[in-house]
This record gives C-alpha cells, sequence and structure tokens, in this order.
C-alpha cells in the first residue's frame, strides 16, 4: 500500500483552481471520489470544478453535490491542475480527454490494475479496494477537514467498489477507513440501502426473466444469463437496471465463471464476466474480445453480430480458461 | 456500548472447565461467537465443552472447529461455569435448557434487545452489532491470544448479524473489529463467499419461483411473497433454502414492510417480517400473532391454518403498521 506522493500533496496544497474528472459511466467510486474531493479541496478554500460527460444516472443521484457536475468544459484555462479520479485508461475520460489532458499538470489518482499511464503525475495503488480509500488518505495527509458529505461520498464509493466489503480486495486498512467514516457520521444502513434498496417493481420483473435464462455448462462450472431487447420491453426496463444481475449466477456454490449476455437497443451486445478464485483471469477473455477489466470481473462489446453466435465462441473460449482453474 | 463486565472476565479467568452453549436453530452469530469463545478459553489453557442441541446445519459447517460441537449434554458437574452465547431467551437454549442452568454460574453474553434475563451473570449489550463483536473485546480484556481460526469464526458471527455491514447496528466500532479481524488474518472474500456464495441451482430455481409469488398492496408499500410445499418439491428444496429470499421484497424502493410466507412439510406455516425506518416496528406485529424478534426483522409460526386466511389476517395487521410508518 502506498501513500499519497509528497508531488501530489504539494500542487494540491498550493492550488487555487482544480478541475475534477472521472471515467465515463461512472459508478459509485468514481463519483463517490470525485465528489469528495471537490468538498475535500473546498474545505481548504480551493475552488472546484467538477467536470462529468454526462449527467449522473438515477442510481447515484442521491450522493450529496452531484447537482454541481458540469456536462461541459470550461473554455478557458486558469485551473492550478486537473485530476482524473478512477479512471484507469485516457480513453475512459471520454470525449473531452484532449481538452482535459490540455490541463496541466494533470494528475491522475486510481487504483486499477492494469493502468495506462497518462498525465503528469500519477499515484496509482492497485492495492486498494477503492480510490475513495485512497481520497480518504489523501486527505488526512492534506490535513483537510472530511465533511459528513465528503464521508458519506467516500463511504458510498468504498462501498460500491468493495460490494460491501465482501470482494478479495477488502484490506484491515478499508475496514480501518470504514470505521473512521462512520465515527464521521456516516450511517451504513443509509448507504447500503441507497446502493442496493433501489429495485423497482420492474426491475424485480426483469430479474424473474434474467433467472429464467439460466445456463449451465461444463459441470456447472460456467453460468450464462441473458437479457434480451424484448425482455427490456416486456418489463419497462433499461440495460441499466441489471446492475448486479451477474452477482446470481456467481453466487451458485459449483459456478468458477459467470456470463452475462446483453443485447441492447442499439444492436450492441455486451457481456459481462466474473470468475472466482486467483487462477481465472476473466480481463484475458475480454481482451481477447476487445474488452478488458480486472481478474475476476471484467467485460466487453460487440457493436454487431448474434447472441447466439457469440454465445457459442464465448462458451469455447470459457471452457479452454475453465481447465486451467 | 457496554464494556465486559468485570465479575465475568474474573471468573473466566479462574474457570478450569467452561460450558459452552447458543439458541437453537443457531445462526453465523451464534455458532461463531461460541465456537470463537471455545477457541479463546482453549488458548488460555482451559478445557471447554460445546454443546449444540442440533448437528450444525450445511450452511455453517464450514466454521473451523464445528466438528467439535457435542449434542449431548454431559451428565456429570464439575464444571467452572457455563455460558449461553447469542441466546436472548432461556426458551431458546432449547430441550436441556434445566439441565444447562443447572451449571452455575450460568453467565449469558448476548446483543439482542428484549432480552429475557436467565442465568447468575449477564452481560447485554443491544448497542453491538452482533455477539460476535462482543467475544471480541472479551478475548481482548482477557488478554487472550486470537488465532487465525477464532478470527475467522469472529468475522463469521459480525458478517452474518449485519449483512455484510448494511445493517443500522453495523458502528464505527463493528468495523474497527472486522479491521483487527482482517489483520490476524481473515480473508474476507472467504467469508463472505462462504455465508453468501452458497447456492444450488435447485436453490435458485426456488428463487425465480417463489419472485413469481411477488404481490404488492397499499401503494406497493407492503411486499408479500410465498413458498409453497408445492414449489419446494419441484425444486427439490426445503425450507432452510430461502435463506435470505425476504431481502428481495425488502429490495423494492417503495416497500416499506416486506412478509415472506412459508408453507412448510408439517403444516407449520412460518413467517418473516423485514421494515425499514425508525417507525415500523414489525416485532409487534410478530408479536400478535405470538412471535418476535427485532423492530425492522421478526417472524412468527402458526402450527395450523391455510396460507390464505394468513395472509388476510397478516394484511390487515400491516396495513395498520404503515399507516403510522
Amino acid at each position: 500500500m502506498s501513500n499519497p506522493p509528497s508531488e501530489i500533496l504539494a500542487i494540491l496544497a498550493g492550488a487555487e483552481k482544480v478541475l475534477l474528472a472521472t471515467h465515463i459511466y461512472p459508478d459509485g467510486d468514481a463519483l463517490g471520489s470525485q465528489l469528495a474531493l471537490g468538498k475535500v479541496l473546498e474545505s481548504m478554500g480551493k475552488e472546484v470544478f467538477l467536470y462529468s460527460e454526462e449527467p449522473v444516472s438515477h442510481l447515484y443521484d442521491f450522493l450529496p453535490g452531484c447537482d454541481k457536475l458540469v456536462t461541459s468544459l470550461p473554455a478557458s484555462a486558469g485551473f492550478s491542475c486537473a485530476i482524473s479520479v478512477d479512471c484507469a485508461d485516457p480513453l475512459r475520460l471520454g470525449s473531452g480527454r484532449e481538452q482535459l489532458l490540455a490541463h496541466k499538470p494533470f494528475i491522475m489518482i486510481d487504483h486499477h490494475l492494469g493502468h495506462q499511464p497518462f498525465g503528469e503525475l500519477q499515484w496509482v495503488d492497485p492495492g486498494r479496494s477503492a480510490t475513495g480509500e485512497m481520497i480518504y488518505d489523501l486527505a488526512v495527509a492534506l490535513g483537510a477537514k472530511i465533511t459528513p458529505e465528503a464521508a458519506f461520498c467516500l463511504y458510498t464509493a468504498l462501498v460500491s467498489d468493495t460490494g460491501s466489503f465482501m470482494y478479495p480486495s477488502t484490506s484491515a486498512h478499508t475496514l480501518e477507513v470504514a470505521s473512521a467514516l462512520v465515527t464521521l457520521g456516516v450511517k451504513p444502513a443509509e448507504v447500503a440501502g441507497r446502493l442496493f434498496d433501489n429495485y423497482t417493481v420492474n426491475r424485480l420483473r426483469l430479474l424473474r426473466l434474467v433467472l429464467d435464462s439460466l445456463e449451465l455448462f461444463s459441470r456447472e462450472r460456467i453460468a450464462v444469463i441473458l437479457a434480451t431487447c424484448e425482455m427490456f420491453t416486456r418489463t419497462g426496463t433499461v440495460a441499466a437496471d441489471t446492475e448486479n444481475f451477474i452477482n446470481y449466477p456467481r453466487s451458485l456454490a459449483s459456478v468458477k465463471v459467470a456470463a452475462f449476455i446483453k443485447e441492447n437497443r442499439d444492436n450492441v451486445i455486451s457481456v459481462s464476466l466474473r470468475s472466482k478464485g486467483k487462477d481465472c483471469d476473466v480481463a484475458k477473455v475480454a481482451g481477447e474480445f476487445g474488452g478488458g477489466g480486472h481478474r475476476n470481473a471484467a467485460g466487453f462489446k460487440l457493436r454487431s453480430g448474434d447472441v447466439e453466435t457469440l454465445k457459442t465462441e464465448l462458451l469455447a473460449r470459457l471452457e479452454i480458461l475453465i481447465g486451467a482453474c
């Protein structure tokens, strides 16, 4: 586990106006880290500009301060520095990446493995469960005040990226930070409720249909579930409503690898992969289909093709993987 | 939050042979606490006798040392003391309760609200998330060694009774204890995997049928799900396989109260109730049907009757409750 680099601390301590960004399709860790860092810097008297390419998803609009995210980049410069949090690849900064990276020094803070280096200064620590854990340490190192709102955003980041402290990335330090955030006023049940008790009745109907699609292969070690356009239409749901569904096939005791194939309305097929254990690297498989991710959680997208052909190809590849697990 | 009482510490420090028990149908907190306390006392050179009325459920047989639980009580006395952990009511000590309580001093350690006092010495702290949290503090106060196996049992107790740190009972201290246990060697993902990734394919089929039974009432604020004998037969499952199913209707954003009605093979109907928030006390409703529990999690059993009549009566009662929430 690495500490916040002193160069980054020095730049932030001296900064007056900071531009903050994260990756596209931001999740709880991305948004929680970005908003919390904004609040931390504001508490130090700095001016902060929060950029997001797209409006915040309804899944995360409970985060305090997310109404301050702006979807267009300011034309003028004048930023002391720009920071991206939780973004492992410059492509994932979105369409504004060239404009963003033009703000120098560009600092990136991230916890992903297989990070593509970019910007002038980097703090990358794949030993961290969430970027939010790093932002907490950064705030402490800066001697900044962590307000209850910032604590709430950081706790959301932790819970979001550790599946409520259930993923292998959860360390003693992760739980120590979580404890400190609760001391600062966070109510764990409130965060969990916001993140997980957000089902609509239509979403539960979609879950039933998706569970009905479950198929098992290779002596029940590979599980595949499917969400079709027809299911989304029938239940009045969208692809975003399938969040966490991959955990159902994954939770089967016999299953080593789970795949979730989603047919999107624009003919794009997206695939999420999950695996258990150190020897079952689904990021490699995702990479072969043009995607990426972590060892136990990865994914890819195909711009065209049909689900059945893809399933056959994917299964052939997963069977080879399973053989090595 | 209260500390371990000095009288209890003194008795345990001086004890030579200790009888340990917990409640019937023990869950992860009950078994984890019992086994961990056994290991802690053994590390202090004491002899320990672990009693359980029934063999350990397959859901918890991964706990190290559970093979040392004995289902019959020793005839002879000679115990320095007896201890029950996580048991709120002497009736829940099971059929051996009189024999158990005859061992004096009888100490009980528990975190339930609405505890029925029994035994000579008590340490009850409803401010604790789990009895496991209390056993950790007890071990520290005794200056005892917490082995990796004891730490694993205690971590299982915490995760089990807090829904992986998502329930309102999760405090800064809970997370601090969890962090200390991870430092002692616990791997959070291993515990979560053992507790939650234990679905069989039949269990997932049962989940689909139970989700199909979902009904909503009172502007989607009351949700009811049902598991019938026919569903168990059709999927080759038993009532124990429905663990955690109540969380699905509970996770609906609109729902304030969720009820899960289970038809058991012996004609017994059991009902689980869950609610959200401080004002919605389902323990009161469960009490009116002869059951009990906590404010946000309670239940009851009926020895006879039919599901439809029960559902009508229960709904009438829940609608009154909802009106007050």
